[in-house]
């Protein structure tokens, strides 16, 4: 029989849910369910306890992930109508830098009754932002002692990265550092699960080391002399607490095993993928196979992700790692740390229910808002700035305002900073040619995409599915195991859009003019914010 | 009999109602009464028409005063338990510039058939912006000329005065214009109506002339030839369109007609004061008889009045007007164009019923608003910028600041729009000594004069009258009616607060530090977004 379809699955582990899709190799997308995480964000207050947490705090339980995982799976099926036992490789794509300290055997810290109530055992969620003096401190030292790590990182560290998180801990709660055996990222944590093993046989991602671990293939991770510079503690961490070997998504980070093949409803002994980055899974996902096209994974946060044949290293992009996305390319990584959370900000803010009536009045509101700007730093700025102790704003109020100018204010500004990220990139010389959105907003949400069509000045296309990332772990899945001889015959088959399945945002030219001299008063008040930014610790 | 008790009224004209308020010559305030404007601030659409207004525009509607007053004035008397004709005289203070054209029999063109769904006939309220581009010119022209009127109003002419609204007219709506045979403040209208008479005989009070109508008792209003270079046909426009006489407040401008008393229920004959701005109406209602005592009239938007010995032609300070307060004195007028009506803003935009929750959780909220900044131009900045195209701006913004951090730092906005002012007198050399604070907010919103006397380091009494306007405009009526020699017994005797009557609000000294380094970021965001406005017109 001729192109048999086999069936894969993608675990999509986002930050209040997870969601498991199932796929075929030869069509893509056949089901999928989520299902929330009984804890969701924990950002006041730990599960149980009187504990509060400090306002720059974002934790979550692990256990959930596993629930929720099981509870989402087997949903999938059935509306698949398959059997666990149809599944044949399996793709895990997780929110990073989420990330945990545990025991050697995996055991999460913050499961042991004597730190159950310290905040620091934890895993911290990407948007955690506990860090910053240690941020502060790591670019300090890496600058001071040019660093070359820096360039591909365009020449700072993120508040929110993997080395900032650890000395965090080190800091304010050596205890904890010092039960950790193993520190890692949850998406790492959740594969170490689903195929056991110890020691050097724990499997750690190459893209969130690469993007999120300061590590790259030929230099590995930050040399112990620049971590003792650091922290005089810090300088074993990679030999002593970060056991494991380092494996490129898409190839098999080992077998299921029995007890987690049961919990999950899946057979034994199937190929799991090495994780990937969340939205690093859009790029997959969403039929980019090829050098510049942008995918914009847009959800609570975004990220804006393109392979490009050139290595440019580019001020204030995030993170260029070879064979980061795609093999074969260099992937950049950009991003805005709050778009659906500042618009959902927008929401609570001003007591709405949900979006539907602030979201038919900001529609016919003319381009601008009616002089009301935003800047949507609510988490700080990713790219390019790279500084989480950057805030938002709003400039322009007048009495007459309503919530759906400030609604429609935030949708232009979030729209402005990836106009910044694309004029940084093409002044870089990285081709940006075509722009594909991705991740649940676009397709709640048509208002805020036709807003970035009209600012950006270039049509965008939606992918059909809702649900790039987990596509995109269920292609990783499929390469794993072993049903594709390359990405690209994988994406053709299971993620390119057919003729006439995607929605295109054409720009509005009479908004033209508009937008380009808000990007100009965008830009100014950033600067202004930013030059007199008086958080930074 | 010794110390006989005389009844006097005072009608306080507010932006959406009027307050009526019957005082004892001996003790001062003995019952008040409002009344709500049936049509309110016409913002949106003309009552009983289909014709919308621009963004900018406010108006009003005459009918509404005559017949709140008159049912404001029957419930005081009913309150107070006295009868009409225990009432021997009569002050009125009002909003300005609120203005209107008139025929010369005093009917508001707004009630004529052919103009009734024309914007332009209708009175213009105080906040009426719509006179932008006019007060640019008038401003340029002025400049230009070197006018020393200009010294006098801190080198600039406000945009909700008297001359642009008129020019507005002319330019916007010439058959408005032409029909005017009596341009006038709203505040001499009524008083007009009290007293009656035509041509000269209509009474125009020295206060509003002075302040919004750039008039002195030494040169009298602007010169033809400046009139004539603004617009060749305003030249004319106060020997032609302005009829009337100059009267200061607290002197008679002539006795109630029996058609007048029969409307409010008093007795025909009694002497009826000339009218004064609202605000100023505060400074005697308020107790505050000395110089060097700076009067906060705090509600919908701020004035703030001090008497001094000396005349200091300061930049940016509204208004120097020799007797504009109290007779004797130079009157210093300052302002803030939103206060109350920002606050309302935030909890509009917040979806709150009320203040009770978010004025709650804003006073456990710590000085400086967990980094959130309120710049307080949400209706322009008044003093010292006198320019209503600013618009506010909140910076500092972060996903987890609830309402109740925009109200603190709404709050905390205008108190350094106050302390700016005071900063501004000080360094020009005028002295600064007590603040008290008057008018509506102070009594429901104890958080607000909290705020301002922890930014401004200063201890604030709050007036224990609610209505401090209403009770001046008695005073002056007691005056008008001769019932005292001078305004500092009238004061003296009816509104200066008995021992312990007062609430005075400390400053927190540990919030000193905050409110410093948060002043010095108001001002440099201030800067900012005056130097980079994008709204002036």
């Amino acid at each position: 029989m001729k192109n048999v379809s086999r069936f894969v699955l993608g675990l999509d582990f986002g930050t209040e849910s997870v969601r498991a899709l199932i796929a075929s190799s030869s069509s893509g997308e056949v089901a999928s369910a989520a299902a929330a995480y009984p804890n969701g964000q924990i950002l006041h207050q730990l599960p149980d306890s009187p504990v509060k947490l400090p306002s720059l705090f974002a934790l979550q339980e692990p256990r959930d992930w596993l629930s929720s995982a099981a509870k989402a799976t087997k949903a999938a099926l059935k509306k698949a109508g398959l059997q666990g036992s149809d599944v044949v490789g399996l793709g895990v794509d997780f929110t990073s830098c989420t990330m945990l300290p545990t025991l050697a055997d995996g055991t999460p810290l913050c499961w042991l009754d004597r730190f159950r109530e310290n905040p620091y055992a934890w895993p911290k969620l990407w948007k955690h932002h506990g860090a910053q003096s240690q941020t502060d401190r790591i670019n300090k030292v890496a600058t001071a002692r040019k660093e070359t790590l820096l360039l591909r990182y365009g020449g700072i560290i993120g508040l929110e990265w993997f080395f900032p998180k650890i000395l965090e801990t080190l800091e304010n709660a050596p205890g904890v550092y010092d039960a950790a055996e193993v520190w890692l990222e949850a998406g790492d944590w959740f594969v170490w699960q689903l195929v056991g093993g110890t020691g050097e046989r724990i499997p750690r991602s190459s893209c969130q080391a690469g993007y999120k671990g300061m590590w790259n293939a030929q230099d590995g991770y930050p040399s112990e002399s620049f971590l003792r510079a650091v922290h005089p503690a810090l300088r074993s961490v990679v030999r002593e607490k970060m056991p494991g070997r380092l494996i490129a998504p898409g190839q098999s980070a080992g077998e299921l095993t029995l007890s987690m093949a049961k919990q999950l409803g899946l057979q034994a002994g199937i190929p799991v993928s090495a994780a990937i980055i969340d939205a690093h899974a859009g790029v997959p996902g969403a039929g980019a196979a090829q050098p510049g096209t942008m995918v914009m994974v847009m959800g609570t946060s975004s990220c804006h992700m393109l392979n490009s044949e050139k290595e440019v290293l580019v001020p204030g992009i995030a993170g260029v790692v070879k064979d980061g996305i795609l093999p074969g390319f260099y992937g950049y990584e950009t991003g805005q740390a709050a778009v659906g959370d500042s618009f959902e900000w927008v929401r609570r803010i001003s007591g709405q229910k949900d979006f539907t009536e602030i979201g038919k009045q900001a529609e016919s509101i003319p381009a601008g808002a009616d002089g009301l700007l935003c800047l949507d730093w609510f988490h700080g700025c990713r790219t390019p700035l790279m500084d989480g102790s950057l805030r938002g704003a709003f400039t322009g109020i007048a009495l007459h305002h309503e919530p759906a100018h400030l609604y429609r204010a935030v949708l232009e500004g979030s729209a402005m900073g990836v106009r910044w990220i694309v004029e940084l990139l093409k002044d870089g010389g990285v081709d940006v040619k075509r722009f594909v959105a991705t991740g649940g907003l676009p397709h709640h949400n048509p208002l805020v995409v036709q807003v970035y069509a009209d600012v950006l000045q270039q049509p965008i296309t939606v992918h059909p599915s809702s649900n790039g990332p987990a596509l995109g772990a269920a292609i990783l899945g499929a390469l794993a195991a072993g049903l594709f001889s390359s990405s690209e015959a994988a994406i053709r088959n299971m993620s390119l859009p057919k003729k006439g399945e995607a929605r295109i945002f054409k720009p509005t030219k009479a908004n033209r003019k508009e937008y380009d001299r808000l990007y100009d008063r965008y830009r100014t008040l950033g600067k202004h914010i930013q030059s007199t930014n008086p958080h930074r610790s």
